[in-house]
């Protein structure tokens, strides 16, 4: 039962009635409508590797994990309307897979991956690797299946671009954590799948300007970027201790840009785009030296030292997560202002800090130190220094969670952060949605009841 | 007062108290408690050219319109975060110039964009001609403002990439059609502007597929690929009456479909990627021919053409237009068997057929004959043969709007062929953010107060 109580970072452990596994809608259904009925609150779990919390239950021992582990087949391929339709339980690497053997590409792609369920890709509204190019989850949904919380099954498993009669009741369920139902089959939109790849490794200049580096990027590769990871020296440091076989390669004084370009046609020659556009940012004075991948075991090198770097984190003995996003004009100043923040709540600290700079998203790690504790450490961060690191970012326009979602262990943020008018539309749709108040209860919103009378 | 209270295809006029054009974000607050005070429909309006009747009153005199007109500022560009912020009154084409004297692009375009207005587009999550490489408007919007029923107002003008903080209000409002709230303002998002683009007239062999065509130049050009057009034989000729010098182009047997690829780097050559795409394509047998625009005024020239189409229908008397969608590998199929329905009903009806076939999303219009009057043949189509081709499109999972919105046109529309699970989430949410239901009344969903009790 461990497996399904305690959370992905293993900061909770929460106890369950039972744990269900249905093998189709109806069942998922038939379950709803029994916990509706005598008032059970239903969480709602996939490959349980949110790092929020939002797959756990509570301590009361009065809650179901619903599980969507059996519900995993690959329902359809059309390579020709370029969508794939499957079970939510279906693990994301299998979808992939799926896709890729009709000759497209499914394209979100993030560390889980091996393990994520779809269904809590669409919870979550996952992001990942490759969202500079094609989007979160969000935008790659097509078609949804989900049961209401009175029993209600939404069948809209259509797999059209473009469909514009009412609300969009997908784009609720995308991000909504299993709040507002439980998605138990989608239809995902597909891409060309990419021929050729060229991956590069940039050495930053220091100071470099990560942002308009990036906006160099994307305008010379015609747009060909896929992934634009930032990495400092401290991650790369981290992540190479944690390689049996390290790739060779070294920070630049700015930190390292992995950059890779893709594409589908045997027309466009991807390296010597890549060397036009390096040549571009050496010139520019932004990057010291760029290293192109000149073989998939280089490539894969690169990326499996990127990969690394959480497992890097946990070796040395974890890290307190900052999953910021800011505007891409204000990275540069995060940065700064975050580290100023840092030495000044304590020198000794140490950071990771590393992430989908592509789209202003940072992991922006505080290093637990080897000697302590890690669940003291983390509370003693996250009750301090994270909520200075959030204010910054939030000064910024930014937010304290670009793609890890609210969960149980954020709703103090989205409270301290959230606009007040947006927190009053998300508690009517809670309240539309799940008047009883079972579905996930504890995630994301806090009860309406609360609410202070208008 | 015509002007306002007059649908875009002048199908339908109704009667309003007031046209009130608020100028600030707090006056439409304003407007909106006070009517909720006295239980006043709000109608809100941007360029008033739905084509569903979604911005006009109803004949009872008894609501009132809110134009958003004089709120058409562009707030911010922001250049390195590749975004824009505007009112909602700001009229698109406007939004388009501000980008791309920023060096950007505003990828949303469309036949009215220079009336349409972003609140509108919003609306009715507008599509447009360069769906296909970059989504629909509510892939493109970063952040909203939006007044709600009570006058709250909803700010969350964020440039984020990424904000997975709960429920994504912005998307609630994309596809809403003013029945949850007045949207004030919005973040979108942009993307580098082409410096280059090839634009290309294929001419189709007879029963090329149109699916397998689009799937091969989506790959081979690396995905570039932002616009192709479907024409048909018919639409072409009367585009041509339209022009005052039409260019000398003619249709393949099989119809034509306009391709178009845009780069914003400059090195890739855009104009030999689409030579060898397009010898694919003819060595596969799919285009008879094809045409490579050569200059800026020969592209410029098949896009009039293009563009003309809908003012030749309205010369020779206009139409009835079925906003159709189908999954991509049903394209093919749709247009056999409606083809066969419209000579069934009538075998002397003209039909012109084109649209946005990377898609799936056709304007299959049926045009009204000379010497008809256009409402009373409308309605006769529309409670008859219309039925029969949405029918075809429903039975291929397909739509009766891909773009155009439900508005107060299509409402039997959607009752008759959406999902039955989905409507009720539907209209959970109208009751959610309208409970007194004062927000358009009468577009989109009917009053749930007429749903059977569950």
């Amino acid at each position: 039962m461990a497996t399904y109580t305690t959370d992905q970072r293993q900061l909770f452990t929460g106890s369950t009635i039972a744990v269900l596994k249905p093998a189709t809608t109806e069942q998922v259904a038939d379950i709803v409508r029994l916990a509706a009925h005598r008032g059970i609150g239903i969480v709602p779990q996939g490959g349980n590797t949110s790092y929020c919390g939002g797959a756990t239950p509570d301590t009361s021992g009065r809650q179901i994990i619903v599980s969507l582990e059996r519900m995993d087949r690959i329902r359809e391929v059309d390579p020709v309307s370029m969508s794939i339709s499957v079970d939510a339980g279906a693990i994301l690497k299998n979808v992939q897979n799926a896709a890729a053997n009709a000759g497209l590409l499914l394209p979100l792609s993030l560390g889980a991956e091996g393990s994520c369920r779809i269904g809590g890709n669409i919870g979550t509204n996952a992001g990942g690797l490759s969202v500079v190019r094609y989007g979160m989850t969000r935008d790659l949904l097509l078609g949804i299946e989900a049961v209401l919380s009175d029993g209600t099954v939404v069948s809209d498993m259509r797999k059209l671009r473009k469909n514009n009669t009412g609300y969009d009741i997908k784009q609720c369920f995308a991000g909504s954590e299993g709040t507002l139902g439980i998605v138990t089959g989608a239809v995902l939109r597909l891409a060309p799948l990419p021929t050729r790849r060229a991956s590069a490794w940039l050495k930053l200049a220091s100071g470099a300007p990560l942002a308009e580096l990036l906006a160099l990027v994307r305008r010379e590769s015609a747009d060909l970027l896929t992934t634009f990871e930032f990495m400092t020296a401290r991650s790369i440091a981290l992540a190479t201790e944690a390689m049996t076989n390290p790739p060779s390669v070294r920070a630049g004084s700015g930190g390292t840009v992995l950059a890779e370009f893709a594409s589908s046609s045997r027309h466009v020659g991807l390296d010597e785009l890549m060397e036009a556009v390096l040549a571009e940012a050496i010139e520019a004075g932004w990057i010291e030296d760029a290293f192109l991948a000149q073989s998939e075991s280089q490539r894969t090198a690169m990326w499996q030292l990127r990969e690394a770097i959480p497992e890097g984190e946990k070796r040395r003995n974890g890290s307190v997560k900052h999953d910021i996003s800011v505007p891409l004009s204000s990275i540069q100043r995060f940065l700064d202002l975050a580290a100023s923040q840092v030495r000044s709540y304590d020198a000794d600290l140490e950071l990771s800090v590393y992430g989908h700079a592509g789209d202003g998203n940072l992991h922006y790690n505080v290093l637990v130190p080897p000697d302590v504790d890690r669940t003291e450490f983390t509370k003693r961060i996250e009750s301090g220094l994270s909520l200075q690191l959030y204010d910054t970012a939030a000064a910024l326009g930014g937010t304290f969670s670009a793609e890890h979602g609210v969960g149980r262990f954020k709703k103090h943020l989205l409270e301290r952060y959230g606009d007040v008018g947006r927190i009053a539309a998300m508690r009517r749709i809670k309240k539309a949605f799940d008047p009883a108040g079972i579905m996930n209860p504890g995630a994301i919103v806090r009860p309406w009841r609360k609410e202070p009378a208008s």
